[in-house]
């Protein structure tokens, strides 16, 4: 049998070969023996079991398989040991930072044998062949990475939106489960944009990931009518009940972004079904699974917080299937299903051991023993910073209006790290240029163009981002084709933005005119080819020295590129100008 | 909002209608006030809640929805009693007996408003257009009624499988959810005639229903292996848990064949997840349904066999949808899904006050408000029995071979009222025929083919089946095309399958050349179209004169069509031969 496809469709010789085998009148290619199952439909431990494998494929789950080894049967003994299906991370970005074939040992080392990844970073800058290309490089990966197609909230209409074209396309690939998370403001605030694709989506019978921050009860229900049937941004108990209710697939967030795991998990004390709960990272950074804090530490996080073991390990595998219909291929061990198997010490210790997907052996010992597959994106994959020319610190002067003895401004203050309130500020029109204000903890912040309209620029002030000195710009802007970029004087501003246009996308810091840190990240901009380790090292780099200038966020580059984003209220920044989340309107830098 | 198809689709207008609905900017059709509901999600007892309702939709599920009332709002005060999702039938037989408009108000006034139907049964006589003129007659009724496509194992090898053409245009269907029950003796014995259509539906994205009776471990394994999703036929708890552990989702069948749930109500002292636990009927007779022993009842049963009132109403309404990849349709009260409710007093009392129905209310005060649509079927579906020429009683003779002076014969044994066996008695060869001999309980037994090699028939004996005088012979046999005929006496045999010669079918009995009862059944010669009543009466009328011949089964007409049957152990009878379902070999009359 070779299966190259995401998800294989089995054959009729498929079918016949792992009958044979089930009953065990051919030999498997592997034979698991003396294990504990935890068995994810009936949340049972079930011991002795034995697992016959042919192919990528599950024959036969049953106390005794000795009549499936062949001499060439590959024979695991379990010696009492426990298996549970491979992990799943229901909802991640894997076109952020690191390229996939660097994040893939970290996923095996953790028992995850399947993602399903969000593509909306590359449509912006790349549009329908960069989404492409981009799930080109998520094939043939030793372990299974589907997707989502991008449904392209954007505060910059420019940036609105998938064509029904393009989106037809994305859902005519089996490895699309369905249209990406589409912030609840998209389709609320404007459903001839986004109803469309809704509807696009529904007739092909897949699923619409959600995503309703903040959502109140009437908005939450018009959202779940209209079909989204998930939403992974619950920060506690009482959030994801009133999700549940409503039948959304409530995926409890612990990863890079956020934490929510120990508040959620209070939900336990209702005695509730929590068949549609489910554990997903969102996101985990270069960091994060260096450290091993990928799924592995979540669903043990999940014991440790009080789930059974059981339903915690059900969280990231059979009910995750289950969300994007995928339960009659994996989520499980079960005949029928795809080889995805960890071998764990008991089934209160996550930490695998062994780890088989697709029937293939790929850590065991402590070592990983499969490579993610590099690929070789395309010319145009690699050329997505468009702007023409270099800016100048004059593309980021502020003019103020004619005539007015003092102008009265809409300043994004960052009210948390990642949330930020609209601030209506007086300053005196001196001269025509409004400057940053350091001392008073006010900054430039620019967002450029670097696809669409290159060098498009719209230019305002942020207070409390922390920055004293120098500016920080990044290319992985949200949801737009932008740069993002903050800064105390215009010339280190330029010298950011030129930068990245030198590194065709990144992450750098200037000061007086020198670049002093810089993460490249050639592929759409927003990724780069270096292996983990060198992430890691130019993230802590990069923040070290942002850190230096009075940054004091948790992670400042999120911080940064959130800034154009359409998910985290409310005061943002795009090319256009600002957008306040709370009605999705493009306002004016001017309070006329 | 119109909608006639089975399963709408939401247009994007429909979508923004239903948002503003759930916004309190558009009035609703029907809002119900002051309920309590069942959320089937959750688990949970909600309480104050109020159900918004647009065109076939629910718009909002809320506390308090007095914001969707408008002037032409019809609005429905719950008064504080409980709502449940309108409970589905996932595994029945809608072409036998009684015609679908006739079934209808029974199904309604149970608080079913989704029915899922084999349609198995008109195949092996009418062909694919017999299978569409079917799927015509379920189309636009009050309640939903979905099918799955024959299978086609069969005893017959003229009826065996479904042709590669027919099974797909019956997949691309809306209404055809999968491939219906395909017993797993015919995959197992002849995968090469049924792992095409397997390896066709699960390319579908549809699914394969199951029927594992008897199977062992690792025949269950081999049969879960190729794809069978389902199983009804268990008949305790150890063999629910058995398939539940492979991933199958296990229907407790509680209908007029047979009634397993209180002995499988067991499975509850196991503690264990049962979401891919469901109820289902497999069939409910017109007795049954004129007695109120439809779906209502059965969740009241499983109330009264110890499950917690939101586990049993679980299992006829969420776990079926899920099963059947629906749930983002129905299955719950929920935004976006259709609006299907049913009013009952508490949750511990499954009594429809009021059923509502694709948004509509067709049970109220003790009435059903909708009719089921009548159907005309074609002129092909109404003429199956092609028998070109009466019968003859030497039609049933059996001639010895000659020159032996016994002859070891194999009997079709009655082990129960279904179950039967192969026993070899040896005859006496005087002259050269076998005759019944009443006196030690052996009568005789043919199957006529009647449609696709009109007159072949076969000839054998049966002992046990009780008949002490006259024949009986029914054309709606199982799995063939034949009509099935058990008498004591050439004369009588021919006199019955004459009559349903003329009768185009239905069920026949004959003593001393007079038709003493009969149920007509034009429609493939499997169903009537009388109104309920008449056909109840015309079906005790049957049973009563069977009765007086010595025939003590519970169900004599159902005893008497499984013996043509692919599913029930185990020598069966086909105009081809005897079969015993072991190996599925065709064998002849005399045991060389």
């Amino acid at each position: 049998m070779r299966h190259t496809s995401v998800l294989p469709q089995k054959s009729h010789a498929d079918m016949r070969a792992l009958m044979q085998v089930a009953l065990g009148e051919e030999q498997a290619d592997l034979t698991i023996l003396n294990a504990k199952l935890v068995n994810v439909y009936t949340a049972e431990l079930q011991e002795p079991i034995g697992v016959a494998v042919k192919g990528p494929w599950i024959a036969r789950v049953s106390a005794d398989v000795g009549d499936t080894i062949g001499a060439e049967t590959r024979v695991i003994d379990a010696a009492g040991r426990t298996l549970i299906p491979g992990l799943i991370d229901g909802h991640t970005h894997l076109s952020w930072i690191c390229s996939v074939a660097a994040f893939v040992p970290y996923a095996i080392a953790s028992g995850v044998t399947t993602v399903v990844t969000e593509t909306l970073e590359p449509y912006p800058v790349a549009g329908i062949a960069g989404v492409l290309d981009l799930l080109a490089s998520l094939q043939d990966q030793p372990i299974r990475i589907l997707a989502t197609a991008p449904s392209m909230v954007s505060i910059s209409t420019a940036a609105r939106g998938i064509s029904p074209a393009a989106l037809e396309s994305l859902l005519a690939r089996e490895e699309i489960l369905g249209l990406g998370e589409s912030y609840w403001q998209g389709v609320l605030q404007e459903p001839d944009v986004y109803l469309p694709a809704y509807a696009q989506t529904q007739r092909s019978g897949k699923v619409i990931e959600g995503h309703s921050a903040g959502a109140s009860e009437k908005k939450l229900a018009a959202y779940a009518a209209a079909g989204a049937s998930s939403c992974h941004e619950p920060i506690n108990a009482e959030q994801v009940l009133t999700r549940l209710r409503l039948g959304m697939h409530v995926m409890v967030r612990e990863g890079s972004i956020r934490r929510d795991l120990e508040e959620i998990s209070k939900i336990r004390e209702r005695g509730l079904d929590l068949r549609r709960l489910i554990l997903a990272s969102d996101g985990a950074s270069p960091e994060d699974l260096v450290r091993r804090r990928y799924m592995d530490h979540v669903v043990q996080k999940a014991i440790g917080c009080g789930f059974s073991p059981v339903t915690a390990i059900q969280m990231a595998t059979l009910n995750v299937a289950e969300h994007f219909r995928l339960d009659g291929f994996l989520g499980a061990v079960a005949p029928g299903r795809l080889a995805d198997v960890v071998i764990i010490p008991d089934v209160a210790t996550i930490a695998p051991e062994v780890v088989i997907a697709k029937g293939r052996v790929i850590f065991e010992n402590g070592r990983v023993l499969a490579e993610g597959r590099r690929h070789l994106f395309s010319e145009a994959s690699r050329n997505t910073v468009k702007l023409t020319r270099d800016q100048a610190p004059s593309d980021f002067s502020i003019r103020t209006p004619a005539g007015s003895r003092t102008v009265r401004v809409r300043v994004i203050e960052m009210v948390t790290d990642l949330v930020t309130a609209e601030r209506h500020m007086d300053f005196p029109a001196e001269g025509s240029d409004l400057r940053a204000d350091p001392a008073r903890g006010i900054c430039k912040i620019a967002a450029v163009d670097r696809t669409r309209s290159p060098g498009k620029t719209f230019t305002g002030l942020i207070q409390g981002f922390g920055l004293t000195s120098g500016a920080v710009a990044c290319s992985a802007a949200w949801d737009t084709s932008d740069i993002v970029v903050v800064g105390t004087d215009e010339n280190d501003m330029a010298c950011a933005v030129n930068r990245l246009r030198t590194l065709q996308g990144g992450a750098v810091v200037c000061d007086k005119g020198r670049v002093l840190a810089e993460i490249p990240m050639p592929v759409f901009g927003i990724a780069s080819e270096s292996p983990m380790p060198t992430i890691v090292a130019q993230m802590q780099d990069f923040t070290r020295h942002i850190a230096r200038r009075g940054v004091s966020f948790p992670d400042p580059l999120l911080s940064l590129i959130t800034l154009t984003g359409a998910a985290i209220p409310y005061l943002r920044i795009c090319e256009e100008g600002l957008v306040n989340l709370k009605d999705g309107k493009t306002l004016g830098l001017f309070v006329t």
